[in-house]
């Protein structure tokens, strides 16, 4: 049983048990917040600024077995925030000698901004994967549905014929767009050390000669990037997280958008590799990770605008701007992470049912070809008789439910254009194969 | 320790360990599924459709404590809501004879939504009661207050006095609207049982002659409100919680926004009961509980975005609007439930400071009454010179220094004139007394 | 030509051309600002506070013709708001004697706020309207197709049948739900009468023995509600107008997009009354409407997230939340009553194609009963053999593509059960059509 | 007079009569959706796709004068778009000969879509030209002001000293980091050409041997860059622009809220160069610029929220989410650009008020320094008694009203150290000044 008021993901079908949930629950917090400590006192001792033993002795202490998430959030409620209660903690486990070189010279806000970027960082390491392995699965499916015919689909109607290749395609760009973006936010995310506003002024009054070296020692101590100011009211890192993001959710967003059209029972063009059943309606596959996604995707975007709101802090830390950054953040992490996730399963399962896309061709008629034959019959017949043609033959479809083609075929002005040809959805697929092609070239 | 993927509140000192939280954690929602599932065999069986023997055993083994909660998050996942394992956990425990009265006719929606409300209803019980706390505190501000003047202020400039009283009478004003929206609200949340589309076949085809009467059963067992329609995809009920929550977030946000500008180092015209304290800078109070309530505000209102967009839900369950109901909704819940709870502190404990704004009403030298100096001149002097006098002395008393009473008492045309009551800005508040006698009458 | 940087609705087919463009226009908007004037001025006449003749004088004066809408705007740029200019050309437009009486203590958000609760109700008309419309042609619907089964679809898949009857009557539930929050939120809308900074101190200076009467006048010649408490920072009614304004872009969202759905080319069971043709491919018929709302009802939220979020308006007046508004709360009045106006063609214009709808309950071979199939066999058969034969059926059907129906015939247990009756999805609609009726009485 | 429902600004002070209005006005949207076209016919001359006299017609035809934009806007709401009207008036306009190759092969999101990306890359211009006066003028503040000490604030209370510069240079930084994006994302911006549903057929059936190479000759036309796929549903440029709008916007809001702070009447240490003045209140000086700036920074987050959630995008054009795009990214491209104005006017008009800072340096009776104490006087007296004596200290501070140094300085453990050296809040200032130094040599 977990505790009477904490989550364990019950509302949360979409990221629970994912790697996104685990890098970001509050034991993975709390151990960012005490590497944040530990490498700041060893960053110090780097520097003559501390004693070696310090170091030691914190790094040690910083073992987030040793301490009681539950306890610190709770005294987190009286300065707002849970840093000012774990360095009491941590200065106590440290011990005597060594107490008074825990957080030296660090503001909470260090600490905070510092583990949010280690958490980040930590998230979107097994996204990236998922990502990877997503545009894997979706390249495969592009080359093996290269010319796999199917019909192009505008504003509910069928258009004219796409192939299924180039749909999964412009899927896998999306993730490439998803994972360019998150890399190159995640490979420059930086450490935060500022003290109480900003100057690094306590790191001088404990000695420091120059603060910003120790700023980069931190920063190499943690592996996150040295930032060129103390971005405590900068918030930059912040909002590139959220954009990329709410970027990568929804462009995944997109890929289980056109999954839930396909898949619906009419449609049935794909299918989700393991659907969700429901016992008592047999025929339900629901797909479910599609589902999922498009949850996810209508989420992060507000998710986002919240932290882009934040950017707009005054003075040298915001009286709720900062702390409206926390949860969303995370959320967010974990939004788009068990997406990926999601994304993973549904790319690498996904069934494909050429046959449905092949006879969906033929539910207008032939009129998913109309343009063709539009364009390519005037310069047989002249712009206006065929345009007339067309147009009658268009009425007459539906009405005696025969094919273009047949109908066509009847017409003598006809007899010498390859009707066969221009007639077939499966030939009117224009560029997709050379798209697939120059689209799969990129890595 | 609470498990590693889980969350205690760690990141949100704003509601950890609120009466929000522990009403809407993983447990809460548990319970509810359990009372809905417990309430609907309940239902069937005073109506005859199902054994006594069955309610009873479905209601003793609906108890949270038998329950795992992680484990029905982790099966969740398949079949992309809690109520399927649930319902697989539930039956088992109830046991072999009235198994199968378990869930009977219901889907996972019917459960999910209901148990929902009744997480609603449960978790508004004690932000109304917070509210009706501060709504309190905020009358005997404004009455105690009732004439201590002070400067209003309209983009961040002094400009004509208000009061104090005012001022809370206006916050107490928002709150009463809050109180009034969210009860309102409350008082209709419905229980929801519509089967698997809608239509309440499945109860039918188990035997009900009149499933309407059945809903209304089950309603009646919840104490919630017996609904119209099924609401599976008319979600009313959601939105209007939606608005009325971020309602709740920013009515108490106004409150906050005032007092973190007042409790400015400055300004300090009020500071909060027990502020945060800072070890390293004993002369810091942080006005904690306004910025934890203005973070909520600032997030509120993205997350009502996102149920608001919820209503566009196609056909009799929708993929992924549904499910991206759960997670802002129960955040909603405790933002504004939190909120409540710090507003009542902050109310019960604000220090008002009325000799700072009685000092500050000077800061201007007295243009602060220009206004009015501007109406009740121009009567005297003709208003083209009231004008030129005020302009010219109102230069003054910047580059002299002096104020604005001293200097027009210089002036012999003004010799007649009351200068004293006309320059103090105690003595101009206009109606604020009126205002705020008329607006205590409101209950 | 319209002058070059302003906008006439290219990028916004949706609202172009509605009512609620023309009533939220500029133009508009200059209207009800002069009307708020002139209503200030008879009113303070009608309490001897300014001569009749002025009273008239400005009432003739604030005539929108008289004035340059777009010099307005461009001099707003200095005060950041239209009202500073507008009085000094209506000042010089009343003339020398009059002229001191316009806008005679009241501040530039008095006459702003009002301005748009004026604007509110006047484009609240036509949409309010439309939606009795849209109600009334959904309730035809809703009464023509009582009877007409369709599949009901949960997560895109076929699940029990419902019947059109029934959604449509959902439709209608929706619209009522928005016009009572409507009009509910537009009767209440207030005058705004507060004069600097909410202490209506001007209107004393000017010689109101009780400003308060002065504000109930006011409000009588505008017909808006009079206010308990000058709202300058007590947003109430502009929040109230956005929950109501996103819930009705919301509801009519739903109906969008189950249209979208139900239009689909290889759905067909709806089609729009008027869909939008293309030259190219004569047997498209979009579903533009429907696009329309749809797209009105994925802007909305996040306007309304806006104004929720200006109720955090720190002091007499907020620097940035106060102007944050108008704009937001055009956008909104115009996708409301622009969704309103699309939602009645749609209602009035819909095909209902219910011989597809009957086709489409055939498509998973009758498994769409088989939840009523489980429940009724079971007394017959004993639970566990009920389960067994339908679930070898159920994969028979698709492995050998036969009826649901054929294969249970075959079974000997069955002889005496009326297959016919049990594996009929048009006589397995449950409670829909008592569901319809007692939602078309309501009113 | 503007039409009666079009709008020229009047709500729009933010955004009225900027360089960034007239880029995207309805005019600028015809003139762009005309380049497109025009570029089209071009393009396909440049091929031999089309007769060079096709290409001179069409682009003199291309003639903004010669439309009506409210004609089109008006048509446009048939078939959801303007393009549709705007084809056929083109068409008449170029006249019997070469009409036919007026939009030969395109959509009308080939068309929307590239004028959309024309129309940001127009708008941009001024706006990064903005920032680039912006981030000078505020080089320049930070360079002049490197020394400035003033208080640094968090959470509202004075923490330890600041200076004026660092503040500024972190303006400037921000100011940087939102030119960076905003650039990164115009060079990429690219054309849109994909057919019907994104396979480029009907420029094969019209002849093209390689469509591809249209996609690039039309991009060169028009200066954008040459999309890898059509990306009619795959809205990363949207997504990017989005991003990159809403950051600047809070970017800029960031430092809108520091001056909304700063000149407030108390603190006063800093004004707008050309403050909004008031004539019934002559003493206000509203900060207006910041005002704007900050109601932009307020509405941009959500309106990027909402073109995310375009990105979910279904089939190969959705039915609401691409017509859900166009307003917002204007309305962002509108706020974006007038806040990098307005910033421009504040950055270069901002006047700094070294005095007060300094002077409310002392407001905490010497306590900003008090984190200073604590760490040098610990290895003089040991850290207990230098904590004890600080405690106290403080205490009396309040209690007595007397500064920190002059109780220090009483006390004879402290004859040796030089007080007046560490407790001046000007000499406290940390790597503020080295910290400036490396930030002004970013480019």
């Amino acid at each position: 049983m977990i505790p009477a008021d904490s989550d364990g993901g019950l509302l949360a079908p979409g990221w629970t048990g994912s790697p996104a949930a685990s890098a970001t629950s509050d034991t993975a917090f709390l151990r960012a917040l005490l590497d944040a400590e530990a490498a700041l006192t060893r960053a110090q001792a780097s520097l003559g600024l501390a004693p070696d033993g310090a170091a030691t002795a914190v790094t040690e202490a910083a073992d987030v077995g040793r301490f009681d998430v539950r306890s610190l959030a709770s005294r987190a409620r009286g300065g707002g925030n849970p840093v000012i209660p774990l360095v009491a903690d941590l200065t106590e486990a440290v011990g005597k000698e060594y107490g008074p070189y825990v957080h030296r010279g660090a503001t909470s806000q260090d600490i905070m901004d510092t583990a949010m970027m280690l958490v980040a960082v930590r998230a979107l390491g097994p996204a990236l994967e998922d990502l990877a392995r997503t545009e894997r699965a979706l390249a495969r499916l592009a080359a093996e549905h290269r010319d796999t015919a199917m019909p192009g689909r505008t504003l509910t109607q069928h258009a004219v014929p796409t192939t299924f290749g180039l749909k999964a395609a412009g899927w896998r760009a999306l993730v490439l767009d998803a994972r360019d973006r998150l890399t190159a936010v995640r490979d420059g995310l930086p450490a935060q050390l500022a003290g109480a506003a900003g100057t690094l002024a306590a790191f001088t009054a404990f000695g420091a000669s120059d603060p910003t070296e120790l700023t980069a020692a931190y920063a190499r101590e943690l592996g996150l990037a040295e930032p060129l100011l103390p971005w405590h009211t900068l918030r930059t890192p912040v909002a590139d997280l959220a954009g990329a993001l709410a970027f990568t959710a929804g462009a995944l967003g997109k890929i289980a958008a056109d999954v839930l059209v396909l898949a619906r029972t009419e449609i049935a063009e794909v299918s989700e590799g393991s659907g969700g059943g429901s016992s008592a309606m047999p025929h339900k596959a629901n797909p479910v990770r599609s589902t999922l996604i498009a949850a996810a995707a209508r989420r992060a975007p507000q998710l986002a605008a919240t932290l882009y709101g934040s950017l707009a802090a005054e003075d040298e830390r915001p009286a709720g701007a900062w702390h409206a950054e926390w949860e969303p953040l995370r959320d967010l992490l974990r939004l788009a992470g068990a997406a990926a996730r999601d994304a993973t399963e549904l790319a690498e399962g996904l069934q494909v049912h050429a046959d449905a896309m092949r006879r969906h061709l033929n539910l207008t008629h032939g009129l998913i070809v109309s343009e063709r034959l539009a364009a390519e019959l005037a310069p047989v017949l002249g712009r206006a008789r065929a345009k007339e043609l067309l147009t009658e033959a268009a009425k007459r479809t539906y009405s005696e439910g025969r094919s273009l083609a047949e109908l066509l075929a009847e017409e003598s002005e006809l007899k010498d254009v390859d009707l066969g040809e221009l007639t077939d959805p499966a030939r009117y697929t224009g560029s997709a194969g050379a798209l697939i092609d120059r689209a799969l070239e990129r890595r």
